[in-house]
């Protein structure tokens, strides 16, 4: 028999970890519902021609592909066929096209598993555009797939929790976000840093260094700041061919330091001359002025220049979520998108939203607190002896379950021992005993597992029903 | 620009059914922790040997499978350049070859997505076996995938939520998972039947008839008794080629009519003969003897001596549930299986085990109460006045979200009338203005939307946060 095994990067979750997995869920929801956002769900798989394309680089090799349903080579085998009648030649020129990646691939697979959140929602926001009323506020908590390489905090299934805001411009969208943040790390008592950036500002830089031929090394290379410093980011900008005299016209950048507002009007009198930079750091001013006045009991903000954000779409203030004290990519971010539903044919709308990662979030929890709470719900246990005695034990477990305490009966009458045993293992809080002698009696014992005393007595299942939900 | 779509038998869900479903969820996991489950989560694809060859019949195609990532042809293509060096017609074969269906499919799929969560169960059972303390409780609220062509009440993305006990022989089990289809289905309130039948009982008349030869023949046609009635099953079985002579010695069956003790009674005299047939009519005696004792307070029971309930490896007991009084899919089914961990190398472990299909409990709901409640929380909207204004708004809109009463500024300044036909739109609740005059004087406006009286003047947020937390 072959060893079983899951794919690599997914996971089974085991009990305790569904349920503690569930309670970040409902906390996320709450604070995004207390937030004004309502919820919508799309479906796991998309056309491929709705996800291809989209997410920049290599990432289409990223997206899961599901092949078409049925025999799908019928048709191959029928060009096939039909070319070979003509002559070898042009049977043999079809199976080399075949064989040939993306010609084939579009063949055989029509419908991809969900990449990210934000996608599906542009798609979503298009198709649905005469339905909904602007601005558009919605979460979604669903999973996302990529086949990237697994590893410590990359899976290959991963949950995602998204809250946009599309077709408003006003920059308190930004200062919300943020509160919501804020609201949800505090419940769920993790600790993080957010650093803040503005798009146009990377653009305004790029501009006023003119070395927009080498975007794309500018950025790779900005990224690696927080890893390897600003100085090897600037030695790393030179190895990658960037001409040192450009660079030179923003060298500022590269030493700035202070708070939030020094940090900006050091970058203001570098960045003076380009038009987007500008326009980049007012919004990041009106941003400050108004996010110091507002009330953030929880998170720590950080202007940081270097702060890219991987995905194309961005245009405006940038967000990435980063655990407090504790070695672990992102667990979360965001920022401003002018122009997603453009691709789907509704151009000309703004939108802004936040992410987090369940997955990361979850981690974090167990990294700065190995020995985790126990989210078990306290259960009761009725130990089996025969079919009368469980029969009586059947009506007092309804009566337990009607006061939302959950309860069962033992399935079978196998030793006493036995029955204690699973009662261990399942960490069952009581467990009750009602044989034939307390029938007559009109009574129940009941074990407190959590204490050495021995059963007590009660007169009835409701005077223990009082005692525990007190 | 193509026309936006979703693949077909896949949804998107918007913010009320979003809601609604999940309200349903809800109630279904806490009546699965009521009775004692424990959740579990196993990955949405696994891997395509552990899917293949385990739903019977034609199952195999109806399974969603996902590329391998990367270049998949690769190995392909050095295959095929390799082979055409040995000659034209070597590499001409090879292709052929890779022409067929199925061996091509082994080499460029791995994984595929879950069709069911029984098979991951088994397969989870079996692989974390040392772990798992049993008779193991666990219940499952996942998505599944399935390639069938779509219909009102079938599509290819559905939730399932199943609750299975694994280890167990005793019938008790049967008994608890009818109290828990009782419990859930009168939270949800929905009316219902249940229809029972035993596996062995089917088995029992055909080894009885001597029509082993033509299980699937018997089986297909028992399966229409409810469409065509018992009449028209005798007629489709002599059509499908089984002989009457043989079908005259269970003949009784089809006439079998009375309560499910009148029923069991008939039946028992006409299946003497099979050791199989006795053990089903025995479990269903005690089943029903027990069944009658304990309280129900919502489900009919009826037993229906043509439920087949397609899957293979069912051998016990089955259920099946049906909405009262509508045309729909049955909703939920289940019933007992005594060797599912056997094909992943753990023999001899009976599990049992109900499933409630999300999709059509919501449907049903919904066809049954086409004015579905409404489930969009109470939510307040502060008017968008200015910076000054937002600001203090904000901070009342804190005071709200603290007591758990979602809350939101309009995002920006714009015409008021504009700013109420969002609260509209959005069904808010209450609309507080706070203007200047409000700031100075110290008090806030506040219009309750779901009347036609005017704004009213509350002297601080508290009032109105007691008011309408009564």
């Amino acid at each position: 028999m072959k060893k079983l095994s899951l794919p690599p990067g997914t996971r089974d979750f085991l009990p305790q970890e569904v349920r503690s997995r569930n309670r970040l869920i409902q906390i996320i929801r709450n604070n995004f519902e207390l937030f004004g956002f309502s919820p919508i769900e799309t479906p796991s798989f998309e056309n491929l021609s709705t996800l291809l394309g989209k997410y920049g680089g290599e990432s289409d090799q990223l997206i899961f592909k599901i092949i078409n349903s049925g025999d799908f080579l019928k048709k191959q085998k029928y060009k096939f066929e039909h070319l070979s009648q003509l002559g070898l030649e042009s049977g043999q020129k079809f199976i080399e096209e075949q064989l040939n990646f993306r010609s084939f691939l579009v063949e055989i697979s029509e419908k991809a598993l969900r990449y990210d959140l934000t996608i599906p929602l542009s798609r979503y926001v298009a198709m649905h555009r005469d339905k909904i009323h602007f601005p558009f506020k919605r979460y979604q908590i669903q999973n996302v797939w990529r086949a990237d390489n697994p590893q410590k905090d990359r899976f290959r299934e991963f949950c995602q929790c998204d809250a946009d805001i599309i077709g408003s411009k006003s920059l308190w969208q930004e200062i919300e976000l943020i509160q919501l943040y804020d609201k949800i790390f505090s419940d769920i008592n993790l600790p993080v840093i957010i650093k803040i950036n503005h798009r146009e500002i990377i653009s305004g830089l790029a501009d006023i260094a003119k070395i927009k031929d080498y975007w794309r090394d500018f950025i790779i290379s900005l990224d690696k700041w927080d890893k390897i410093g600003s100085h090897n980011v600037w030695k790393e900008m030179i190895r990658r061919g960037i001409p040192p005299e450009n660079l030179k016209k923003i060298q500022g950048v590269f030493n700035i330091d202070g708070n939030f507002e020094e940090k900006l009007n050091k970058l203001s009198a570098i960045i003076l001359s380009s038009e987007k930079g500008k326009k980049g750091v007012e919004e990041l001013r009106f941003f400050l002025k108004i996010i110091k006045k507002v009330c953030l009991d929880w998170v720590d903000l950080q202007f940081q220049i270097s702060l890219v954000r991987g995905l194309n779409y961005y245009t405006g203030i940038i967000f990435e979520v980063n655990p407090k004290g504790i070695y672990l990519n992102s667990i979360g971010g965001g920022g401003r998108y002018d122009n997603l539903t453009g691709i789907f044919g509704l151009p000309n709308i703004s939108g802004v939203g936040i992410s987090l990662g369940l997955d990361r979030i979850h981690l974090a929890k167990k990294m700065m607190n190995p020995k985790s709470e126990d989210h078990t719900p306290l259960r009761v246990l009725f130990l089996h002896f025969g079919e009368e005695e469980s029969l009586y034990a059947n009506r007092l477990i309804s009566k337990l379950r009607k006061k939302v305490i959950p309860a069962e009966l033992y399935p079978k009458a196998e030793k006493v021992k036995k029955q204690f045993q699973y009662a261990i293992k399942q960490k069952i809080a009581f467990v009750i005993s009602v044989g034939k002698k307390e029938i007559v009696k009109n009574k129940i014992r009941i074990k407190d597992m959590s204490k050495t005393t021995e059963e007590v007595e009660y007169d009835c299942i409701e005077d223990f029903i009082k005692e525990i939900t007190l």
